[in-house]
């Protein structure tokens, strides 16, 4: 029996319908590039070592621990840039309905790490660590451009989840407008908190944490990791960090070390429970220009692509997931407890281990 | 050079940047089956005819005028429904964050031919017709039940527009909610119409008309075909009735016959045009008890899926579409001027031909 349930932070609903689960599909499913079948060295892709002269100038380059190879992790211009740092953001108006700018904005790319073949499920911690770092980085120098009002850092892995490239890459657009999905978030938030003077995200983490395991995947010292109640696909992945805290951009730097365990052991489980799935991730952030609110709650998103948004999503705005989080969240606990000794103890050992 | 365009009927900005479709890409093209590929009758499919009995029970037929095969479209409960009408509507809330309701609804299965392998853009006039009918026949008897608010008709064609089977069906889901993305369009067209007394939409034709070509594909009696000024991706197509209308319910029947020769033309010129792309089709109409409304007006959105839709879209809600709608319109226009003699004559005679 399938249910309706609305989203605390959107407002929306979605169709919670195990039964769809089990439509027949007359098509071929769409693999992944098994691993194993990629060169740790891809001698024509523009983001491998020795290949740098390819790309735009780099804008940041994490030095790696070691010597060779010379590089992290490095950010660079995409070379085809959605929006640039020479358009012009002037509002025109074209009769009474159509209002436009130029298309400006900052267009980048994040290598996430030399090797052509290691995803984010199989990097160590600390090539995670470096991605998060150059992340906040970029984020922090890229907001002190006034014409900028929001950045946005996401990450497509795997054909289905919109990738054109297969070496590990994140980007970051920064526009001169309000995020879409951002702006009702906010709405739904800033009014949260104008009745009750809380931040709404703080309050929900602090009653998922009451509830035991429902929909917790797991509980660190600063972060949470739950599928949420009103998921919009199966195994969609929140982390949120427990302190209050808008902007990524302001989230102290001490904690990055232990949000690569997170995110990894995140990312690793979805890899090992669901057969390397394609997935995307996404960074909500507040406004670059008020960073310091009282109502916002910065988190990351992941959701893995097992189906396609198809015309009822496009054309009512409903999403329906064929899981139930509680159930999909159980599937994720489990498949933590069984990893090897040295992968997911953040998760196993909890917020005191 | 990008630019940032704003949806008048939204509010959302979308990005248009041309330069994106140059990107190279790693992954295999995903091809629809070739026609000629497909049987035009398959034993296993449970929409051929002589298969009537896989379905659960019909609940609309219409009649084919030949009498072989014996019914030209048939209307079906989805066996693998998302909301099921024996759920409860009782709205329940868990805590203060956690609201949800049965899954009440209708999911049905509008099977749109007997031939397998006849697409809707290689369909003749009146069989396209008869699916109208039916979408409206079964609109305007489950809108009489009082617990449903809203009504979604949509068709997904094509493996990238997550179809499931690949006999020519469309789908009709029924909530006891108002659909998300009406919901923002409802906001607009109503501030619109508080504003000026007059509808939105109505508006934008009388203004797209008196610009002459520029987005206009086609301009018929009672229709007008646009690629909309903010595209959310290349080629998106609105089928507008020129007359006044909030509900698809409310539409005089005696148009559907014009209805039909536009749409077939339109998903014809695509067919050509992009090589058989995937594509969604649904059709936005305003609530079931607000049928009479000044302020909406019921149209069709056309979106092929050429591009998928990934972390940035997901992350910020901005859509960005690699074409300018007033250089796919104008190939459309060629497309159609080039067609057969039997087809697209609505669209190249103009509204007097």
């Amino acid at each position: 029996m399938s249910e309706i349930r609305q989203d605390v932070t959107t407002k929306e609903w979605v169709i919670v319908a195990p039964e769809r689960g089990k439509r027949p599909h007359e098509h071929p499913e769409i693999k992944q590039a098994a691993l194993d079948e990629l060169p740790a060295y891809e001698p024509t892709c523009p983001f491998c070592p020795g290949n740098e002269a390819e790309t735009p100038g780099e804008v940041l380059r994490i030095p790696a621990p070691a010597e060779q190879p010379d590089w992290s992790v490095r950010v660079v211009p995409n070379r085809f840039a959605a929006l640039t740092p020479d358009a012009d953001t002037t509002r025109t108006e074209e009769g009474p309905f159509f209002r436009k700018m130029g298309g400006y904005g900052v267009h980048e790319v994040i290598i996430d790490s030399p090797s052509h073949n290691t995803p984010l499920a199989l990097m160590d911690y600390l090539q995670v660590e470096n991605i998060l770092t150059a992340y906040q980085q970029r984020y922090n120098a890229i907001k002190k451009n006034r014409e900028i009002r929001h950045i946005t850092i996401f990450k497509n892995c795997g054909q289905e989840a919109g990738t054109s490239l297969v070496h590990p890459h994140s980007q970051l657009v920064a526009t001169p407008i309000m995020a879409t999905y951002y702006h009702r978030k906010f709405d739904v938030a800033h009014d949260y908190y104008a009745d009750r003077g809380r931040c709404l995200y703080c309050d929900l983490i602090a009653w998922e944490l009451g509830r035991g395991d429902a929909r917790v995947v797991a509980d660190t010292k600063e972060f949470i990791v739950v599928h949420p109640y009103a998921s919009h696909a199966p195994y969609e992945t929140w982390i949120l960090p427990k302190m209050h805290c808008a902007s990524f951009g302001l989230f102290p730097e001490r904690h990055l070390a232990e949000l690569s365990r997170v995110l990894k052991d995140v990312i690793f489980c979805l890899y090992q429970g669901l057969d390397n799935p394609a997935y995307n991730l996404a960074i909500d952030s507040t406004t670059t220009y008020d960073e310091d609110d009282p109502y916002y709650h910065w988190h990351i998103r992941i959701i893995p692509r097992l189906s396609t948004i198809a015309g009822f999503e496009m054309g009512s705005g409903i999403y329906i997931s064929t899981s139930l989080p509680e159930d999909t969240a159980g599937h994720m606990r489990q498949v933590a407890a069984s990893c090897p000794d040295n992968v997911c103890a953040i998760f196993n050992n909890g917020p005191h281990g």
